[in-house]
């Protein structure tokens, strides 16, 4: 894949940091991407770009999902939904339980949208999936439609696209 | 103050609900005021509208205000940085505890900004402010500077406005 020279630099900006957070893992860090501006400007606009005009509104799954939803929502000119973990939203409609390496965890959701609602999904990172299918899944428990999946880096070779369906995904391992 | 008629609709969308986290406890609830793209925008850009140009970065507290600090930094054209609970940064280079009601709470944050970076940071909601004032103190033990504080909510009579210092804040209880 050919990339921009504003993306091909915010790639660049993606640091490793070995052995975090445990010994063993190589930790793809994008705080550097975010923190300059052409970066972020660069990124932001390739997560929208295949979905453009198709969707309502953007969905960012709590906490580093928050951002690039967020840097979306006004790049695309829609508003912005709140996927959060269990316990911290006051009226949740939906709750879905997805596991992780040890034990589980929980999201849960509002149902404020008009009906019919078509969804991007954003995130940072595609590694096992295990998020993000959730995160499709409370959509569609909803009745709102998920118009795509759009993720900053994917790790390769875990998997996570097999789990999670149709994902665009920006930059690879 | 007088709004206008885009920012008092979406001022029109923050729902009370009461008795949450808990008795006697009235939440304010933005995530209809977000899910609005009208209201979102008018919003991210009255966040910003103060200090447009004054500033390099802007700097969100997790989780929430990673949502509207996302979407300012795309409003404003600059980077954004996150400022995160203990344990979730690879790489922290300062570290601020903070009281909470009960017990306390602590933040950490990155130091890859160029020096003297100007820093608008933001959050949702202001309280009693000890959030944002520790917020404050790692920006400038860092070595940046804090062009800017903005919050989306005040809750008036809580004393936040002095524990934090100057603060814009585009809506009040």
């Amino acid at each position: 894949m050919t990339f921009s020279p504003a993306l091909a630099r915010a790639e660049s900006l993606i640091r490793s940091v070995p052995d975090y957070p445990e010994p063993g893992i190589l930790f793809r860090d994008i705080t550097p991407l975010l923190a300059d501006r052409e970066a972020l400007q660069a990124t932001t606009e390739a997560l929208v770009a295949p979905f453009r005009g198709a969707f309502d509104v953007v969905a960012g799954i709590e906490a580093r999902g928050f951002i690039l939803a967020g840097a979306a929502a006004i790049e695309a000119g829609t508003g912005f939904v709140p996927i959060r973990k269990a316990g911290k939203l006051p009226l949740p409609a939906a709750s879905v339980d997805y596991a992780l390496e040890y034990g589980t965890a929980t999201i849960e959701m509002h149902d404020d949208l008009p009906a019919g609602a078509r969804i991007l999904l954003i995130d940072d990172v595609l590694a096992t999936g295990g998020t993000l299918a959730a995160g499709r899944r409370i959509v569609e428990e909803l009745g709102y439609t998920v118009a795509g999946i759009s993720v900053l880096f994917e790790i390769d070779g875990l998997g996570g696209r097999d789990v999670v369906g149709d994902v665009h995904t920006v930059f690879h391992s």
